[in-house]
């Protein structure tokens, strides 16, 4: 029987195994999916509202379990790392974690979906107790652990008022989102950022107005600071973080630096890998070997506004990838036409939102954009619970093409990014963009809802 | 010196003399405002959260008072009546409403924003005491004044603890705004409506999670039923309504029937009048006649979905085809690209919103339509306050483009309708649909988004 195989469990790899499942049964197709760790089909994403208590039950974040993938005839094998992959011979080498003894498992076709990892430098003190990655399950549990413990023990310290402290070292996604889990556990928190401003991913003018309000939040944002090392306390666990710019005394310590995709089983096979770090796939997410297929933050895709190839690590994108994978290797004829860069997160109640480039990103890309910043509100300025929100969009000055938008604002601001996101992948103008019939109700919208109206005042600079 | 007149000093008209002004100078164009009313530039979508106590003040509801337009030279002079326009001699004929004098005023160019109107049927009894519209300010202000009044006395009322009864005739936009309103002020209320469901601009089965959420927040949802009549109490006020179905005891009747553009005068002068009953114009906002043009909604303008010239009043139509007028009455060129549909509403935390064509306008055009619902939630389903959300998409069986689209859910789904709207404004295929970068991040989407999930099964039914 034609043997289908997938290395890794998570988004990418089991939503191709699920789909091709579904358009070919059991008695037609071989399916196994090799997995290094315990869990298959979580939800990365969801690990800091782990952390932060807002979920409470750990198994609320995953989507689907080995057994359940089980019963849907798809055999997972956990704590099965794939050690290497034989294009000629047609087979993967396969270690079982528990006993160490390696084996070669046979495929037809075979969908790598090998995600991506953390980036954890080299300094000094990275792996003291207390310096936390956040990536994986067990990150989160361990996280959750030792900050619950550890505030249990701070207020049984008699005679000590003083909050307990956390730093955050990196300013993108996931620092964000543990700086925010942090403070939600009664953590005195500093986010420390290497760049100008936290999310680097928009433009520093936006990016400070995520900063003013993390900072209206209580929590300490650190800019332009290189953190160096880590420091023991008395405990012998993490007791600072050394700096370029000093010391800040820290119990405990995230990290969320950012992802590199793990292409490196790949490259070691012959697959090319591009320049992002990601396998090269064409848009049918087929790699350069026949029968051979990746899909999600392992591999780069096309961004559909600069045109490069791009590694974005992102559940969705892994989800839809993983679709288009499991039509293809059961002889559909899917696409996965590329990104534009969509992303959202937030702080509290600060919503914060991207597509499609920024200044900076199009600076570097040598493309002429014409950029304005609005201020406004979520909904009409007289209906309650109107929020404040910026939104900024840039359009190319030679074509008018909508290039990119950016959102930061109060509850309501961060899902608008989409109507400026299916403007972009439609390459709509930034003028055609300002009479686009979007919803209006005064708890909805001003009459003029702000993507226009930045729309408007940018057309107007062009 | 050149002079612009305008007809009507609502969104429309006052937009149009703004944007000329911004573009001309006083020192070279007269911009003469005629509004019969008292107020200029106020917020109609605004009117029922007046009515709730959303909103406390009633000045907040006005964008722009007549003396805020006069320091911007514009001459706004309410309780003037424009009662014909004389297209020949280019002169209006106007009343003033307090002396009853008319005069002609000349005009070289002018706009005609004259709104519309609320239905209101000849029926017996529809001028009791009790008995609203709710279109304008002064109406607003007698609904709020009659409720709050008849709920103290009946507080007063000794030994009566029965809440008192509304009745809301016409299941539309206005009619359940004012049903939340009337809910909201302690108003025991039932909605009449004479199709098979609530918000006929949805399907029946999206209207029929409307009416389950309504009645579920304790409002009584009469479907199917004609209101005949209302008959007086011994108060002398309105103490029923009669219907196809019987007899509706209230005390106070709100009637949300809907409106009809104003283009009585238009047509009196002899400009074209649509079969909507909108004045026809082109897509720059011109009448047939040299610089007479119109705007808001005593217009017709093209959908740009089934092609048909369309009536639909709605203040965000209104402020961007004045905004397109004032543009071209001094000599720009802009265009107004037409509508699709695209509303908005919510019945306390139930988010209801459209775009495109349903079902039911599908089959009245001949286009061969094919639609799929599905249920999901608006956040991740671990994240806390992860609401239900309904979508439904729908696509053209022969093309595959994106048709339309509806929602009803609970917070946070309302506003989604955008991106569904930017797609079918761009003519995009629900299979292209599927993959499109919309923001994901655990507090604002599952990881597939609800739009997506719906156009996945929609293409599937393909």
């Amino acid at each position: 029987m034609e043997r289908l195989v997938v290395i890794g469990g998570d988004a990418a790899g089991m939503s191709a195994a699920s789909q091709a499942r579904r358009r070919r049964g059991s008695d037609d197709l071989d399916i196994v999916a090799f997995e290094r760790g315990e869990y298959t089909s979580y939800a990365a994403c969801g690990l800091p509202y782990y952390v932060s208590g807002d979920i409470v039950d750990a198994d609320r974040l995953i989507a689907r379990t080995p057994e359940a993938h089980r019963a849907n005839a798809i055999d997972v094998r956990t704590r099965h790392e794939v050690v290497a992959i034989d294009l000629d011979r047609r087979i993967v080498r396969v270690r079982d974690v528990r006993s160490d003894i390696e084996r070669a498992e046979r495929f037809d076709q075979l969908v790598i979906a090998t995600g991506a990892a953390p980036i954890r430098p080299d300094l000094p003190g990275i792996d003291l107790d207390g310096v936390h990655g956040v990536h994986t399950v067990p990150d989160a549990l361990r996280i959750e652990r030792d900050i619950v413990g550890a505030a249990g023990s701070a207020a049984e310290r008699p005679g000590s008022a003083r909050r307990r402290r956390a730093v955050v070292v990196g300013g993108g996604y996931v620092g964000l989102e543990m700086a925010e889990a942090l403070l939600t556990r009664g953590y005195e928190v500093t986010l420390v950022h290497r760049g100008h401003q936290p999310m680097p991913t928009l433009d520093d003018d936006m990016g400070a107005r995520v900063a003013t309000a993390m900072r209206e939040l209580g929590i300490t944002v650190v800019v332009d600071t290189e953190v160096v090392g880590f420091t023991a306390g008395a405990d012998g666990r993490v007791g600072a973080v050394d700096t370029s710019n000093g010391v800040l005394p820290a119990e405990v310590v995230v990290l969320g630096i950012g992802v590199r995709p793990n292409s490196g089983l790949a490259a070691t096979a012959g697959l090319e890998v591009g320049r992002s770090g990601g396998i090269t796939v064409d848009d049918r997410l087929a790699t350069s070997v026949p029968g051979v297929w990746a899909a999600g933050d392992c591999i780069e895709t096309l961004h559909r506004v600069s045109g490069e190839a791009v590694a974005i690590g992102l559940g969705t994108h892994a989800n839809k990838q993983g679709r288009v994978v499991g039509i293809n290797v059961t002889g559909g004829h899917a696409r996965f036409p590329g990104v534009i860069g969509t992303a959202i997160t937030k702080v509290c109640d600060i919503e914060i939102a991207r597509t499609g480039l920024s200044v900076s990103e199009c600076e570097r890309l040598g493309i002429d954009a014409v950029a304005a910043t609005i201020e406004g509100t979520t909904r009409a300025g007289y209906y309650p619970g109107a929020a404040p929100i910026a939104v900024k969009t840039l359009a190319e000055r030679s074509t008018g093409r909508t290039l990119g938008a950016q959102i930061v604002g109060g509850v309501g601001a961060g899902k608008r990014i989409d109507a400026a996101a299916v403007a972009i992948w439609n390459a709509m103008t930034i003028d055609a963009l300002i009479n686009v019939d979007l919803a209006y109700a005064p708890p909805f919208s001003p009459v003029w809802d702000p993507l226009l109206v930045a729309a408007r005042k940018t057309a107007d600079r062009l």
